[in-house]
């Protein structure tokens, strides 16, 4: 499929430009990656390992290199442009982490390899509308994403320096407490976990932690309402609009159409009816 | 109500067409199918079993033997066609279950048994409409639940190489990080029971953590938002579809009609206006 | 306010259809309504009730009289019509209560008298339009009530013969079944607390809970879809029949009117024309 | 940038008045808020509190000046109006608690002073729209919140003399009612943390708490509804004046004025035409 003979640059680019472009190539990488899916979480059973550990490594060296070989070609034949695609960048940063050397403190690099089964996303046009229409819904979530923020962080700051003395674990830093709310936002043992133990000590915590639960979920429910109602609206605005030409083609906008005939018609009738009686 | 004696095979379909399609045999079977749920949910009761348990059970293969015929006479009638509906699938499948002898390892097949009861959604059509619908709603979410179930190995595989060693119970297997992942999700436990302990080890375990609850609410946000978005615009869908009609019916479609022969009257005036001038 | 000389039976319920209708009588009922409220919560505090405890009694039995009065009196104008009202029945039931001796078993009845400050609702307009609202949402969602009814059965008879040998304060019986399920459905400990303790028994019980809880959310989730999609639905309704006033006031409506007077016009003037050509 | 030889009045004023609306004052104000926000946030940690705490109580002096300051510019330019704005209250009120000398019982004041971060609401547009936004849905919930606080008081008092006695640490008292109840509703351990230990004592329990979940989880998803109803309804009718505007752009509200002119058109012809005949 490859062939290592040198070829004249421009012959070279476009022989690569067909090869990436191929749906037999694309096929051909989600057969891939679906294997390496396979491979990387039979990784994880020991006793898989035992067995069949050098094997499994071999495949998954295969595959990484048909990758980063996909990628060098794709980037050979894009150039810069490569760079400016966020899902180019995405695979170019999943496929890389694996030829990042995980020893030392960087061995968690090892358990990233398989964000490497994510290029799912790339190469199916039905997951990568999905996550496209996901990632577009954030930016309208914007300022209300920065209101949270501004909430939980004016909320840790004031948890640590009301309970940080007394219950450190929880509340000792502005990082305890941050994760602490968040665990208190999504309910999780917030009142028999959290708050009736610092109420043992602070009986009126409860003025703390309630309103920051409303507040939280008032906020929350707002952005989730937020994205519902842009959604209806769009699906709002396409049916309008399919709406209209349907109106269309039942003629209701011919009607205009229609009447301004009409009316050309009763101008000819009268300039022909003056000419008549002109004409007497 | 059945007879035994021969009858020739076409007056025989026939007539179990007849039956199985009649009201009062309808009515039966669904008198059948509550008095089966009260007597399984009986035999459930030790002390009630022990005084009755031979008379529960007596009736309890009775119902079975109704069904059963049931089951046949519409083979018999529908032949293959029986196959194509996945309703008699399913009445097929849960009547067909207390058929297997539940031996040995089969045991639990006999508190499968209870899934007869769920015959009552093939024969109240309101319930089964709204299984319908629900089961409808399914295929609309197909690329999602695919993102989902992607997010969800992909976590597993790193959750297990990351946290497998010091966490058996939880992240020992692909298999144990997945139910662990899907508690995650749920929120339950998720910080006092799971992710707390894990920091113990791990400090930084919040980095793999926070992020999967965000991403997997998310999505699972989308998906419900995907769901409702969807049911409301067939409701709009339908709602434009009447509003429609009732124009029609106030007028308004009439009126380009009108304007059609109110040019036609111009017309015919104007032609005769010619004659008349011509006439002169 | 009231007098006891005997009055003529018309005139005594002329009286009284006016007493029970009058505003400030009205106004009265809801100062007594929430006088009640606060003795009755005064009531459970013991220090209180140590000095106060005759006192509260007293205001108490005094407010009940008018309440037990005011029914009283409003079953001797409204006679039959009264106990079809579903608000008199409510109102005719929470001071009833208090009424029946709570002495014995019934020592529970006392907590129930505190339902009498729910005729807040039947007094308020704003209350009674909300409850009114929310009880109207019911009757859409029964087929799916229906539906989830019936997965809870079939589960708990299934979740009582497989677990309940091994889990009897759970799962011992249909009655613990069905609470230990609704709480698996709120998703409240369900892994912690329940499913991860019976799997040490049932390795394989996560294939009962887990599709337990993705049917019973779906299922839920589409009960509350319906609710949604209804209440928009009439919304949207509501919107449109605007739309269409405002249609008819902006002149849309009258444009049919135009054209047919225009078409009127049109006849009036052939038959002029032709008057004319034949007076020629 | 500020001089303090006495200047006139009114030109004192107006110089106030332009220099808090002033871009560049209010880009001051928002950098010296973020930079408060970092000293604020640095206070909670000791070691850094242990080195350079004394520069950061002065820079938090410094700010806190500046804000006053700013405070009472507004004053003198505003007057009385400066206290009719809700925005403005909110800010008097987050910088005035710097101010209260916080000692003894008041000692937790110092923990509201980063209340002050919360200005970021109050000079980011965006922020400020949000914040209005969720604050303007809350006068519609009035009804609903009002009947949730009916059911949590109701409730509270039954909860209390029905379980006060063998649980006084939850229900001991109104107060422990409430909060145990709210807890309740957010499904927190509801079940093995609350209701499993009271069915021990009172195996009836269920009997209050199951439709209490009922209630309050309907009433609040139906508060959720109205406010999504609400949000969509004002989307729809938005969407609906830019389609009639887009109506009208389209030539559909001329319609009108065509078919009137039309008719001006054929009785100026008809007046034209008996003109005629009457000149035969």
């Amino acid at each position: 499929m490859r062939r290592f003979a040198p070829l004249p640059r421009p012959a070279m680019t476009a022989f690569l430009a067909r090869l990436i472009a191929h749906p037999r190539t694309e096929r051909f990488i989600l057969v891939l990656i679906l294997l390496n899916a396979v491979t990387l979480g039979l990784e994880t059973d020991a006793s898989v390992m035992a067995r069949h550990g050098d094997l499994l490594h071999l495949v998954d060296k295969l595959i990484l290199a048909v990758f980063v070989l996909e990628l060098l070609a794709k980037m050979w034949v894009q150039r810069l442009r490569f760079f400016r695609d966020a899902w180019n960048l995405f695979d170019f940063f999943v496929v890389g982490i694996a030829l990042v050397p995980s020893t030392g403190p960087l061995t968690v690099l090892r358990a990233l390899r398989v964000l490497r089964v994510l290029r799912l996303i790339t190469i199916l046009p039905s997951l990568k509308r999905v996550v496209g229409a996901l990632l577009g819904a954030l930016p309208g979530m914007g300022s209300i994403v920065l209101l949270l923020g501004l909430i939980f962080y004016v909320g840790a700051v004031m948890a640590t320096k009301l309970f940080g003395g007394a219950f450190p674990e929880w509340f000792g830093s502005i990082g305890a407490s941050l994760y602490t709310l968040f665990q208190i936002m999504t309910l999780e043992s917030w009142s028999m976990g959290i708050v009736r133990p610092v109420m043992e000590v602070y009986p009126l915590a409860w003025l703390y932690f309630v309103p920051f639960i409303l507040a939280t979920s008032f906020t929350a429910l707002n952005l989730f309402i937020g994205v519902v109602v842009n959604a209806m609206q769009s699906e709002i605005q396409a049916d309008r609009e399919a709406a209209v030409e349907a109106a269309v083609e039942r003629g209701e906008e011919p009607l205009v159409a229609e009447v301004r005939a009409l009316r050309e018609e009763v101008l000819s009738l009268r300039s022909a009816l003056s000419t008549a009686a002109r004409g007497d």
